[in-house]
């Protein structure tokens, strides 16, 4: 497994490989990786010849009161995890080596950024775009693979390589949960052991939801309601959105009636979380 | 020559070449092709295996107010002047071909469009810059060439190609100009007789800023104010803007120590014509 810090020489790698005909998958990651990123570079490893991971806590898709300094980081830990999932060049550069001092480019996703995430962290997808813009130029890989944790960022992602005509196959690989259904995020590891627990709400609001439209039920409103009932009954759990829309142009839905997004972003303390599931109204057929 | 209107096709193509090993050089244009394109099209034929124009009226580059529906086009003289300088394949899609409806993608190049044409025409950079990235990432050209007569433009696709690392060089040629010294351009065509005639002063108030600068002056206002004048001469002619900046960072130079670019715009009647020439303070040297 190589692993290298500058953008030369990760392209230098890459022509090697193209010129020997060889398929690139890329796991973008900002490291300290959990269980749903090595199922990432798992994925990538039995679909492509060579799989290549960023890890780049991404400066521009932070907002100034959110956690860059306290991003937790463990450099030593991700590289046997990446290798140990079939790895072959590990790319994490310094962020003087990714953004000039005068860099002004930036690319925006529109519509898709206004509601969930993107309200609320209004820089964060431009960022995202920005910074998954320059790994795909750098790595030009045929296949890019994104958790559906990060369901916005699958959809903004998606929708910005279609429009920018990336020839690019980007990949959503399920959410990975701890045993008791906790999804897996290196924010988790911010939380004290009261909040560990107090973070399944997360989960059991969901499972709430999705046995409602089990159920039969068409209102996003109820759903709504069923959500913010099971997570208000948690004293440390603070709602920060919960959102039902269109899983492909995110549009808040009113009535269901095609495949959905439901997702909550809640903090847990100071922690913000966030969960989700896809429901397509052909599921209750 | 190959002509084709869909991306697809062009991919397809294109990937038979890169496996040949062919380098592949690009030509954007708006079409109503004059020997300014003419010089692009011939510099990438010597430089590259493989050539591409694309001819395409980008609609999102153009402001509501602006000559979108007018702009002239004439697709079998185009035709002629890239198979004549060496094009091999035309690429020219339909806006739809380009645009889905709900496209929401957009590239922008901030502060270097906060000036000169970037302030009269507040969407037109991030129209070019977001068609360029398209381009380039159907083309995937190796180089790519832009008319030093649109300085800006070119400054902006010099620095996003920079900020996002696309692996391409871009070329920037030379001002083809008419034997009276008009910079070509295909809204010369929107000239009357007496307008055609008017327009030389764009050139002539250039070229007396010019003798300026060989004179020692090294005041920004003073160029400003010859410039002026000389256009103000022209009873014709409008200034748009006269601007005397940085010719890297296009940021305003107030006394001239280094590499500057003078830039001006001016309508002739209801045409808006542009002209500008870079000094360098060794120049004098």
């Amino acid at each position: 497994m190589e692993f290298v810090q500058t953008i030369q020489e990760t392209k230098n790698i890459i022509k090697e490989w193209e010129k020997s005909g060889f398929t690139i998958g890329l796991v973008p990651t900002m490291g300290f990786l959990h269980e749903g990123h090595e199922s990432l570079i798992k994925k990538a490893a039995s679909e492509n010849d060579k799989v290549v991971v960023s890890i780049f806590v991404n400066p521009i898709q932070f907002g100034p009161t959110e956690d860059l300094d306290t991003y937790p980081r463990n450099l030593d830990r991700d590289k046997k995890v990446c290798e140990n999932a079939g790895t072959n060049l590990i790319f994490n550069p310094a962020p003087e080596e990714m953004y000039f001092d005068n860099a002004v480019t930036s690319v925006t996703v529109g519509e898709l950024t206004n509601g969930l995430c993107g309200s609320k962290r209004p820089i964060h997808f431009q960022g995202v775009c920005t910074v998954v813009s320059k790994l795909f130029n750098i790595v030009t890989p045929d296949k890019a693979y994104f958790g559906e944790k990060d369901a916005q960022q699958l959809a903004v992602i998606k929708r910005m390589v279609r429009d920018l005509n990336f020839d690019i196959d980007i990949i959503g690989c399920p959410i990975v949960r701890e045993e008791d259904g906790l999804a897996k995020s290196s924010r988790n590891t911010y939380l004290s052991d009261s909040e560990r627990k107090a973070a399944l709400v997360l989960n059991e609001s969901l499972k709430l939801a999705k046995k409602a439209l089990e159920n039969g039920e068409v209102h996003a409103s109820k759903l709504t309601h069923v959500i913010s009932e099971k997570i208000n009954s948690e004293p440390l759990a603070k709602i920060d959105y919960i959102e039902i829309v269109d899983s492909i142009d995110l549009k808040p839905v009113c009535k269901i009636s095609s495949s959905i997004l439901v997702a909550i972003a809640v903090y847990i303390g100071k922690t913000r979380l966030i969960d989700n599931f896809t429901w397509n109204t052909n599921d209750n057929k």
